[in-house]
């Protein structure tokens, strides 16, 4: 089982960004916990993060050429706007889940809606990082399940 | 540790309701899987279910009153419109997450949008039972580190 | 044939709330007309009022496990805002028929808009007593047709 | 007694149009179950049909030169934007009662509206020919009260 | 000097519609009042009638056809909503006025906003009869400025 | 004189719900200060309290069937979106004071909005317990003027 | 009889203000106009102007103090906004004539709407200079009408 | 102690102005009611009424000059969106109450909303003449509280 | 191959009509223009025009009667709010292809929105006269397609 | 070179008006900060403040009037909603620039619209009382490269 | 002649992407269908696609610098809300014209609206593969006329 | 001092994109104009420019790695919808300031509201190149006082 997780825009500033609402860790912590979880639920995991929203539409197509099982993806601003994401992840049909560090609902107006969360399994928001590996969990869970 | 699961209206008729969406499994499956997981992950539980909005805020008081460490809520349609059920939660401030069977996100319009979650540490949405049982990690885990 | 009636908030009033919207034949009038054309269509009818959102749920589901052929509803102003209600109806299942007393379309702007009349076979408005005995064809009718 | 039936546009296309929602019969049937309800309820009935809106607003007025008691009028899609149409109906004064053959509150979101119905009695939705059939006692009924 | 009133939906019931709003006088007094101020002012006059939208398009191309030098006209519940006849009014490019019978902003919301009103040189409303009187002398006025 | 206050959701929780924004004495304390007063004032005094939409036009409508003169309202959450009580209140036609604790106008946009006001005298909020005596005195006085 | 004409905000600066829109002649010269034709019509005319809002409302409050029968009122932007003006219209409850120089409807989108409209008898717009004229005769034309 | 009663616009005109509103008393009764219940409550009462925005403004910066110790306003129409008044009252930051002669939730949709109220404690409305008497109240209540 | 050209309001007028958007050429050119093309594309070709929008029904409902294989439609400002030639279009389900001389996306913002597009195969806008013969080649080709 | 500085509602009580925003300097400190700044620059400064709408109007036409080659204005609260000087600075045509001490884009939704701005030749905001000296300075620059 | 095509997010996972809306072809097909009717058009094609929105911008540029005539563009869901393809493709003032495979009109709401098509000479939609040629045509024709 | 200026997409078009709003100078002119004045007021200056959305957020990622004082950035078409630049700003922490070459305000109405600026010290626009210039004054005046 290979699992793609997808970070977009700042969330590489984790521990410099908002620490009020993003905590003090920072997006290395991150990725070690992924890893060390990823191995744990024994699965295949890669990591990629980046600010550019047509690059994150290049990660989700190469996860379709690369055969990952499934994507779990934080589209960080982008969730609010980003008809483009929302496409590729119709388009490749991948099992996905986005996932959210804060919680979308008690912040600005703008950050109640996503676009995204219509192609994937489900949303995960609030939690923090470990709304990611719940994610995981959840996405071994569906792939199972749909054997 | 002790945690309360309050289920809104109409989900003590899964596996009659509308099962393209919400699956063939009963609300008893559902409870059984709870309280299994409850015992595995080793923290009291009690499970109660209302159609009715004030009786949820009742049972929501009652948590107060009988101090539970934490509440999983499935508002049902309440979480779309009941600012008295936001209140509620506010009001007696105990860690809550909310938890929807269905990707909220993927249906109509008037779904997209949660009044409820605001009051809640983080909402999981789309993972069926699954989702009760990550709610109950998400739990934990914030009650451990807010020690 | 088994055909229950569930009335909504403020229904019990009649013959006292607004006269020049509602008319001066009071809730024990229309039950006496109702069950008397009960008697002439050769059906079983059964007749509840509640004012309270989650008890109309109850009634719903009550219908569903005491095996109801059909349900005529007037949800009183809960028909403009309640999800819960539109969602318990299309869980039984069972076919229903939506009913106002008044021409909802002349009234204030908040009451043009139906919630729940989309979980029914069809709506009727603006006639007073009559409109239940029309759903009550109709729903005799529907039922034949639906054999 | 008198009745006038107005279908609006599209109407003549029954059996043509959209079978899923309007079903197989076709406009002949339509007028002649009406014709024969009338026959068995004792009044004059005479049935027209135009696309054309304004052709709509002659035959209400022409139910006023020739002094119809009654009016069961269709419009079609010009319910949801014909304020012509509206303005007609409330200058003859004639009771009147719209029906539509579908549940317009099942469909797309702009055929929820009903601008026409406020100058209605009340209105009938979602009960095929038989909404028609409903109308006519309705009207009866009504006529008989106002007496 | 050749002037054509075109008079839009409803306007031929002048005397039976709403007298609260309109009046008591009927379609035929307000033209033979038309006719006698025609003559007063030394200009040839022309009313046209119609229920039909598209027929209102056909009466203002009708003016260009035979060079009328300016329209008065009353578009009747087709102001609100008409964009075709605002596109007629601009193909031709006749000076016209609107006129409104009633105050057209002391009405329901929907009645406040013109669609036409902005292919004309003005807009005069709320005045009766003497509203079209007036849009004659602005004409007048209008076309003599203009040599 | 018999008045009869009527408290909703939350409203029980006070001295522990959100002590910002409700202070830290608790709803007994309320009670007391109001019991203390009606003495003063010298009417008699009852006071409901319930988190259920459907309980509260329950009150409303036995204040009607007790002869009470007069109501004071705090609708809590409901006040802005409860047709249901607002139609209660219209019902019963009792004189009724509309009282928040909180200054509903400095808060999310959501609570500037009443839709229960529209069916009292009047409307009291920002003033804390104390707002309850004005109430009072308000219908009082409401009751003596329209003697 | 005697009529005040109210001018409102920037019409002083007419002949100097944007000239595309409101013409070469000034201020001035619209006074010097309307004082002629008042001799003619042979009524008493007042002119007043300001660009203060409340000033306007004192303006309509001496009219009512000074009982004149009539006001031609141009409230230049505060139209579209000024629920003062039209308070205080309504407040004296003189027959009153709204007037615009421009034609409102071809201009920017928050011209379009009129707020003090609906406090007047009638709207006059888009006829420069001559719509003041035209509505002295709509003003004596009511005043005749409503003795 | 010292309180500034201001009245916006229109208020003058009380006995005049829609007495179907406002009432039948005059300005001046309201003035001699305020003064006779500042004497037996013991405070300075100064009572200022303008029909001009800024005006007001200018009486609230004198308020704070003056070291008034409380204000009651009644911005009357300027209540809805006078972002201005607003400003001000924030700007001086002495305790505030904002009352309406009527209730303004029952009145057209653009009443329902208050600019100005979001800077005083409360807000009172629909209790005539006693609402400013009700005002002083909570305000010695307030300034009592809050020494 | 039998193709029905139907032309909306407005467009007889061309080389008359706001010659700056639609060009010099008048509506005869273009007829000649489509049947030349038809002659050169070898199939048989009808062109109707008309500007009364149940006209256009009726139009499309002969395409039906006599079996065309596709319409090309350029409803005109219809295309804007006929949700009657909506329904019309869907009625028959013939192939069919909008067309609009200019690019509706530049204009105003309520030529923007196509209520009729949605029932055709595509759409094609901004093109002049050569969009219809695109539109030819279009319905050639699918009609070729879906054999 | 002359300059008119406009000042606002509320600009006068700077060092008193919500300090968290505005800072602690004064009025009569920023009227000292412009005077020496326009010493430096060479040109010729007024400065006034009103708290009334028509007076900054008043002010914009003395600055026509009596030739002044710029303004900077900054119409506080008014900024949001009135269209009446948003006209005035149109009708006098003198090249004016718009400044806001805090960034309107950081506060109250209502505060992010500009109606004024578009009369200006550009807007600063945010760079408190620099605002002003950066505003003489574009003015400056924009007056030389329009010679 | 020189035309580039540029093809927008997802379009080179056609054959891949929801087969239902976009066809079982993919982008090779694509590619070699145009460059086929470019030599039978006889011009220079080049084609290029990218999921980056300001690659995009980029491509619009180089078709400025390398003097392309002409541009068909699909801008896939970018079309939906980049304005900053919208400003390019002004920018460069190149004769362009907008394609979409699917008709955008019958798809979710956010799909109706195009906001780069402003800056195009037209748009076409709804003919798969064709539309890309029909495009060619367009532009050729364009091209032709404006020399 | 180190100051980095970003420039958004469309920006290097300058010269070449509508002159008519942006003006004759090319991009290169700006550069060196900025050059030199960063010389003149003694800072360190480094400019970019992308096309980019994620790119711009990359260089103000940089501009926190490399540590510049503060950032002057014209995110062009970015300004009114790029919720992920806004949160790169609030990531980064750096004292901001945006401008912008034309008044927004005077454009279209999509270019008013500004994502961006919420998260800047300020905002500057309509000035042209000197915009830039005012920027860096502002930044070196915030940079000293918030020493």
């Amino acid at each position: 089982m290979k699992i793609l997780v997808i970070n977009g825009p700042n969330l590489n500033f984790l521990g410099i960004r908002e620490k009020g609402i993003y905590g003090d860790k920072n997006y290395e912590d991150l990725c070690n916990l992924l890893e060390e979880r990823s191995k744990e639920l024994k699965f295949e995991l890669d990591i990629v993060q980046s600010n550019i929203e047509g690059e994150i539409i290049n990660h989700i197509q190469r996860a379709y050429n690369k055969k990952y099982d499934g994507i779990v993806i934080n589209p960080g601003a982008y969730t609010h706007y980003s008809i483009a994401i929302y496409d590729a992840l119709k388009s490749v049909n991948i099992p996905s889940v986005e996932v959210h560090l804060s919680n979308i609902h008690r912040r600005e107006e703008f950050r109640h809606k996503s676009v995204t969360a219509a192609a994937c399994v489900g949303q995960i928001c609030g939690f923090g990082f470990l709304g990611y590996v719940m994610a995981f969990q959840a996405l071994i869970d569906y792939l199972e399940n749909s054997k």
